[in-house]
């Protein structure tokens, strides 16, 4: 009986791979180098290779469903990648299910990363138990992933739910998407860092705090574990920077919500980790910039699969697509 | 066999019902006054003699597979109002399947006026042949309606797709939701009317267009047809202010392609009528709003359903939920 499902995470420094019961238990965790440098190719190869290899350990392909992809940018239906992964080069245009498919057997389905992190946390972790879901991960820039009547929704060419690049401010930051005032450059690991040079720099002399001095001694090296360190140890300067950030990440929430009326909204990635301020702002910030009756009906949850995620739910993809 | 859905249209001056057949042919098309005047209670007598009328004019109730209600506001999953009618004193909180059920012995489904109107664009009119759609009702306000994977979504409580309560303008005009900038205020008939309003003041009195002279001297009486007429007669500061209000438009639609990634965006509303302009204008100016790559793959049409959208889709809702 096939009742197992291989799932890919393919990150910029490595591959991760699973073999993954429909519970979410975990037979088997490997990780090889990605060699994104190589480009897509090579990482194809790399992929197949990962694939096998599982498929090996595992005793052969007689109980593996198929294998669920989960990759940064965005994959269309056909499993054509169509941008969105700069930082593998040639990695776009390539078509990935085919050459899997013939080298291994199996079927293959994809999803953006975030995406699959989303239905991760939907089956088994921080979005159990509800049908509409928005995952935001706030790292490096800030992702999105949206399930949808229990389901994962990719938009017809798998480029939905690209939460990070809401506006937020008619005419702010440029943003690397070709827009102004993404949420993500306010939001993200590097945004939040931003408010924090920002708001560090107005301050006067006499009103600096040990914050306020770390930030101006060494502004490239904030990020946002450096004002989160320093909001725990009560720093009234993080704390406004947490604030602003905060509340630059509600206006886009309260847009999701207008739009998707979710149960849920969760929040991952490398700025939660340690860090509940944020779910705590969303409670209290978010509610103003949507419709009452919908901010009512919507919790906030950290999310709960950590640097799981991504894998787990790229082999959730094969129990939602291919069974 | 039960082939047929009665459609219940609720607007503020008239409730509209139809007999349809699932590809979409109306039998019978009839209205009553709504009463909304007279409160919920009313209203419902009202819906309730008008599906009784239409059963019986049918024949019976045995091909009546069920009624389906279109109305303002959202409704809960269970058939509860839970508000944003407010035409309508005491129709939120009004159990409304019960007791039309208990009078008529169908079944009964309901959804948002703007959301069966873009289930109806999708199976009968703008939106055939693809599966992610995003309706934008320019009228009195702005109402949504999203298609996903085909069906229509109504979030779990009914209240998904507030397309007009999109922020476009940070701290912008103040809105009756509570936000400031949503795109309502600048590109429904009253936000395009306002949008000519601010711009024909600061025109100098030497460059005064007839458009300008018109709405200098009866400022109240403006509305979006006032422009799209000189608009036609080739006024340049009637272009002007289209040209705002579309780029306004665009923003929202920009954030509606990088949260959902629809295949079709479609414009509907009294705005639109005898009004081309503004689909052309989201074709050039959307992309400037969304990622490249989700532009690309998304079209915008004129609805065409026009004022039967909403009955048609209220029936359309009985086949899709009801069979």
């Amino acid at each position: 009986m096939k009742d197992l499902a291989i799932g890919i995470d393919l990150g910029g420094t490595n591959l991760k791979g699973v073999v993954m019961e429909k519970n979410g238990a975990m037979q088997l965790l490997t990780r090889v180098p990605t060699q994104a440098a190589k480009g897509g190719q090579q990482v194809l190869k790399n992929i197949i290779g990962l694939v096998s290899e599982l498929m090996a350990k595992q005793g052969g392909a007689e109980r593996i469903i198929g294998v669920g992809i989960g990759t940064p940018g965005f994959i269309d239906g056909d499993g054509t990648i169509l941008g969105g992964a700069e930082n593998i080069p040639g990695w776009k245009r390539t078509q990935v299910f085919q050459p899997i498919l013939q080298a291994t057997g199996l079927r293959v389905v994809a999803g953006n990363d975030v995406t699959v992190a989303a239905l991760a946390e939907s089956r088994y972790g921080a979005g159990r138990g509800v049908q509409n879901v928005a995952l935001l991960a706030l790292g490096t820039g800030i992702g999105g992933g949206v399930m949808i009547n229990g389901h994962v929704y990719k938009g017809t060419h798998g480029m939905a739910a690209e939460l990070g690049h809401i506006p937020v401010e008619t005419g702010g930051r440029q943003c690397n998407c070709g827009q102004r005032g993404c949420v993500e450059q306010y939001a993200s690991s590097p945004g939040i860092a931003a408010n924090a040079r920002e708001f560090c720099k107005s301050i006067p002399v006499g009103q600096r705090t040990a914050f306020v001095e770390e930030v101006l001694a060494r502004p490239d090296q904030v990020s946002a574990k450096t004002v989160y360190e320093y909001l725990n140890t009560g720093d009234p300067v993080a704390l406004r920077v947490h604030e602003y950030s905060a509340d630059m990440l509600a206006r886009a929430v309260g847009v999701i919500l207008n739009v998707l009326s979710p149960d849920r909204v969760i929040l991952g990635g490398g700025v939660m980790k340690r860090n509940h301020h944020m779910v705590d702002s969303m409670t209290k910030l978010a509610p103003r910039y949507a419709w009452p009756q919908i901010a009512e009906r919507c919790d906030y949850r950290m999310a709960e699969c950590g640097e799981d995620a991504g894998v787990k739910g790229a082999a959730a993809l094969v129990f939602d697509e291919l069974v």
